[in-house]
């Protein structure tokens, strides 16, 4: 493969020295990029754009061409991997994501199986391939998977939630059941980042969306446990380089020491947490991406500005920090406002390296 | 007035010791409960239901006779101020709350006045009185208010929202603003609250359901800052009795230690902060008021009773906490399985104070 022309990213992740803090942006190639919308127009709708190798590497690349981002990340959805299961995902326009069998029983739970990410899952490998023979080693690529905690709460509530009714009280009335469902979501991750990495994603990363609704005890043992169980069965090293694996729970902030036990090399952390206080915290055991609120970028540029140089300061000096947004960027962002965004981290940023 | 016969939750509020720990629930009055639903058709649409005392009363004791609750709590709404202020609040079936007039620009914030209390917002004074009067001392009656930050959410989106945009773009573009309208917010709150002392109110509570969407240092500026404003403001003694004030930021967890410092006598917790480290962090300058999730009770009785003893096994011995749940009651909850949790916390608490 062609050497990496840009591993800014991958060495903060690392905690190896940079010359300036690398950036990348949650949903980068997405909504308030008119390319984007241009693309998701010709496929038709949105699992079309997923699962067409040819379209999801298009708009991979789309924030690359615009910006300089230091990594790309795959164009795909956390609900690959139940809808492979068989639940049969669909997107109403302007309603999110829906699932036309969700999991509601013991049975139910029994049935599913960890689909093989080479067959049922192709598109998405060929896809992490193309990817990178478009990249052609400009940025490293990130590859991803949804938490089994979070890819469970819309499995069983069979659409997006906001008080998680029936996952919870699965959770609550039979936890053996949610076990069992963890249990198989985690395998089934575990395949599937490992597959991701074999066809070239150089770094992953885990979202859990929602591991942030739970109580504290609940969160130990029915979202982090899983995640432990995903590190520990990576591929860690893949082409004579480690592949860094970033854990993301939004509103985890409570649970940062806990994260960082995990084996993990970085944490995600929401604009609800200082960094300051998030690196004293976890100490040099993980690298740090985040935590600018991806509500700023509707701000003016001068005030965008500001807002990273005050993230930079309170990060400090070093390496150990990739910027980012604290979740996925807002659909009517002005892409003007992104440019000045990255601009203003990579400028700024050169102060804090040396 | 008619002495206390149950003054149990004032007590512990207070860290006084007390017999067993009081329990009272978020939302208590509220659509889970047949007869509220009949009192509200009865009313015919929501503001009503809050603008006419006679039923506001009515809905406000419809969970005593049921219950054996340790306090009940005034029916209203949160915006009833930025609806006396003149910005029109209805509310479209389904949709939540609305204003006719939201708050946009500098010359919109200019023209907000404090309401006075016993005019525009006679008719919560009234329904303060008229409970007071309708409780005959069984239980102290608790008043409440929105936060200036939360209030301002709903006044410039001129709804409920998930992004936050518009209001978050005024706090960044236009700070000045900003701490205008909740400057005029933390005047119209404390006056409020006054009001409602005087009227009876026995206890007060500012609700910052959304605090928790803010950086930690936008919160302590935007949103803290105004809360302690008003718990500096705020009558502390009634009746020749302590009157208490405590301070719920949802999702605040991250920022317990400075909330303490407000002067407030009690923090409502919800339930991702476990509360013995809450306790641990506040030390003996509050009280705490939480934090089981509320969609625990949609699961067995059994189970609820088993999260009862382990929220209040994790406060530990002695004062100084009062069970509720960390978010109101859910609209689908069996009213038995609420019977049942606060059953179990009269019940199981008791070897925990002496």
């Amino acid at each position: 493969m062609t050497p990496l022309k840009n591993d800014r990213f991958l060495r903060a992740l690392l905690r190896q020295p940079v010359d300036v803090t690398p950036v990348w942006m949650m949903r980068q190639a997405g909504r308030y990029l008119p390319e984007y919308r241009a693309t998701r127009q010709k496929a038709g709708d949105f699992m079309t754009l997923c699962k067409t190798p040819e379209l999801a590497c298009e708009v991979t690349l789309q924030p690359l061409d615009r910006f300089p981002l230091d990594a790309a990340i795959l164009f795909s959805d956390i609900l690959t991997i139940p809808d492979a299961m068989g639940l049969g995902l669909y997107f109403s326009e302007g309603e999110g994501p829906r699932f036309k069998n969700p999991v509601r029983s013991t049975d139910d739970v029994a049935r599913l199986g960890v689909p093989d990410p080479e067959r049922e899952l192709r598109y998405v490998m060929d896809a992490v391939r193309l990817i990178r023979r478009e990249l052609n080693g400009r940025v490293p690529l990130i590859g991803f998977a949804g938490s089994p905690w979070t890819l469970a709460t819309y499995m069983v509530e069979g659409q997006g939630s906001k008080e998680f009714a029936l996952v919870k009280r699965m959770l609550f009335d039979e936890p053996k059941v949610m076990h069992r469902l963890l249990d198989v979501l985690a395998r089934a991750v575990t395949a599937y980042l490992n597959a991701q990495i074999a066809a070239g994603a150089q770094a992953v990363m885990v979202f859990d969306t929602w591991g942030g609704v739970l109580t504290p005890r609940d969160y130990t043992e029915f979202s982090l446990r899983y995640m432990e169980q995903i590190v520990k069965g990576l591929t860690r090293e893949h082409d004579g380089r480690r592949v860094p694996v970033i854990l993301f729970t939004k509103n985890g902030g409570q649970w940062l020491e806990a994260m960082a036990q995990t084996g993990c090399d970085a944490l995600g952390i929401d604009w609800t947490t200082d960094l300051k206080d998030a690196r004293a915290r976890v100490g040099d055991k993980v690298a740090l991406q985040g935590n600018m609120d991806p509500v700023i970028l509707y701000a003016a540029p001068e005030r965008i500005r500001t807002e990273v140089e005050t993230i930079l300061a309170s990060y400090g000096p070093g390496t150990g920090h990739v910027f980012n947004l604290g979740h996925g960027i807002h659909q009517h962002v002005n892409p003007e406002h992104a440019a000045a965004f990255i601009a203003a981290v990579h400028e700024l940023s050169t102060r804090y390296h040396h």
